[in-house]
């Protein structure tokens, strides 16, 4: 005898509930082998343009010719090809620019970057900087294509608004769609998808939030007060500066939000931002490992750390060395006190990515090897040979 | 001048953090290119099978003359070498089994479902069931890599224990390492990775969920007591046949939780699922659109649903025919009265699959196709054609 159960149904078990007894019906959306990506020449990449809503185009270095590599190029090919399938009832166009043979649509269009993915909406070029993968890019463009600004009109919105505390927002109260609340979604286009604009037109939502006619406010994640963009009404440059100021040194915390100690981290890290809200020019950014299953193995590998334990850690981007504070010690997580102690060593230069090799025989974790391996030999190939 | 941030890293501001001065160092983990998935034959088989802790094998139709189908093919195993790639420092091997070449090793290791993918772990065999990306893929196996009963020793771990209000979880209280804990244990990897077991033998975590020496509880998602199952101590199939003991009538409610709807949504699905614990033979499957993007789409399409607002619906899994709770006046979410009376009249038959055909025209959302347009004219083709 079982009850009324609510379950929440995760990656691994839809077959669970929609496939165990289906023999027809309702099957994965598998790649139907059908081309949709189009090949982009000077003779049509006008017409592309001019025909989509959105228009993403990967801009790759010419087919190599080295068998590997190409099913490397395959594979992008691919997730290009099974996100214009499962995408295809909206109006989106894909297509692929070849460095070499397509040099001069690539300059006309200003793409710079190979192995990029551009996204051309009215007359913006978005960059796409995430995992290539389908889902990722699924999520990405179905954002891009809604309005930038999502209106905050009653109550219920409200606390919709009030949960959103991983996220970074901004939030302006204008009288209607007038020039100053134009300026605000100009601003708001420059960083779509990846922070998120909303608007109120109501009285009662911006006292509610503090805001005067023609006020942003500013929410960083899990803070409670947001802070207010200085002047109003703002300018789409005042805004627009106001966010690019985010420029100094990433402190990387890895903390899963599932695991206790995780959980436990997490607090004292939120704890540790609500104390430092006005440290200027510092920024920890969170990753749970859970949602980046394939990054976090790699991850490990690169920074030698094991990522089933909480860790916190400075990487310097251009080469990606990095420095992890020491808690090898299970029952040990720091107190916020510690950490506050450690990113003032951060600040002050005390601690830098330069310390890491010293200190680096004592942080390594049992389980993993300590040398980069992905060069090593493979243990399959002799069983490999006959295919 | 920034404060102390604290954000959470999402699948697509990867680069933003890791990536945008990084010329060298961090970058993604492309698929190398390098072949680890073995072509599994009787050469070969047992010797995979024994030296791996863990062995998947995908078991599919011979590979098909189609030019189209052949792509198709090549995802799949495009997905299983990335897959491989990303893990070759844990023992995991992967194969593909040829359902026509190889049909003795199918027999052998008891392969059935052509496109499924089996893992071999110690005596078991865990059919998996999921979404075939790499990421899920990655995520499924280091699951099943960890030991299927996580203990709770302290408070710490209980808290992060009563947290996941989400997960279907059971937790027995032993006095050690008994016959009772292995007979449990033993249970738990039937179910592994998709139902979690949790064990303690500490006499206060006991005391604190009210747990018996030798005592298994039952949490159901969102349910603050527990189902205590019956008799102690309890036997391996005890257990499983409690857990099997799942089947009925699937009811499938869509709810994004970062969508003002979709919370408000999902708190009166609790509501009734909470005030109807006495229930027999119900259960809602919450489906988080967000958590699917790439088969989001696809139900947009097979059901012909708008998923980005709440829905609730019964699924006849055999013919993929359904029936959904009519809300599309937007102001409206029902009551959770209106909700237990419409599953009342679901479990009483007077709503059933069958009433869909009538109804049908005045369901259809507006902005998706009405007639399945999957085998529709591709309106890329002439732009496609010089390739």
């Amino acid at each position: 005898m079982q009850p009324i159960w609510l379950s929440l149904l995760s990656a691994f078990c839809l077959r669970l509930v929609f496939l165990c007894r289906a023999e027809e019906g309702l099957e994965f959306p598998n790649f139907d082998g059908k081309d949709r990506v189009l090949d982009i020449s000077e003779r049509n990449y006008k017409k592309a343009l001019k025909r989509y809503d959105l228009l993403c185009l990967f801009y790759h270095e010419p087919v190599p010719a080295n068998k590997g590599l190409q099913k490397r190029f395959q594979m992008t090919e691919l997730v290009l090809e099974l996100t214009a399938q499962v995408l295809e009832n909206r109006d989106i166009g894909f297509g692929m620019v070849d460095s070499q043979k397509d040099a001069k649509v690539a300059r006309k269009l200003g793409l710079e970057e190979v192995g990029s993915l551009y996204v051309f909406k009215d007359d913006r070029v978005i960059e796409f900087d995430g995992e290539l993968s389908s889902d990722t890019l699924v999520e990405f463009l179905l954002d891009v294509l809604e309005d930038p600004v999502e209106m905050i009109n009653n109550a219920m919105e409200l606390r919709a608004f009030e949960r959103m505390e991983e996220d970074i927002r901004l939030i302006g109260y204008f009288k209607g769609e007038d020039s100053y609340y134009k300026a605000f979604q100009e601003a708001s286009e420059r960083f779509q998808p990846y922070i998120k604009f909303f608007a109120t037109f109501d009285k009662s939502v911006a006292k509610h939030l503090s805001l005067k006619m023609n006020e942003v406010n500013f929410y960083e994640p899990f803070m409670e007060e947001p802070a207010i963009l200085p002047g109003r009404p703002l300018s789409e440059m005042d805004i627009v500066e106001f966010e690019d100021d985010m420029d100094g040194i990433h402190i990387v915390a890895f903390a899963e939000e599932e695991d206790p100690d995780g959980y436990e981290f997490l607090e004292i890290l939120k704890d540790v931002a609500r104390d430092n809200t006005n440290n200027p020019e510092l920024s920890i950014v969170w990753i749970d490992p859970d949602d980046f299953p394939l990054l976090t193995t790699y991850w490990e590998k690169t920074f030698k750390l094991d990522l089933f334990r909480p860790q916190i850690g400075v990487v310097n981007v251009t080469d990606a060395d990095s420095v992890w504070l020491d808690m090898s010690n299970d029952e040990d997580l720091p107190t916020a006190e510690e950490l506050e102690d450690w990113i003032e060593d951060v600040l002050s230069g005390r601690v830098n990515t330069e310390d890491d090799d010293e200190s680096a025989d004592d942080q390594e974790p049992d389980s993993y090897a300590t040398e980069d391996s992905s060069e090593g030999q493979d243990p399959d190939e002799e069983d490999d040979s006959e295919d």
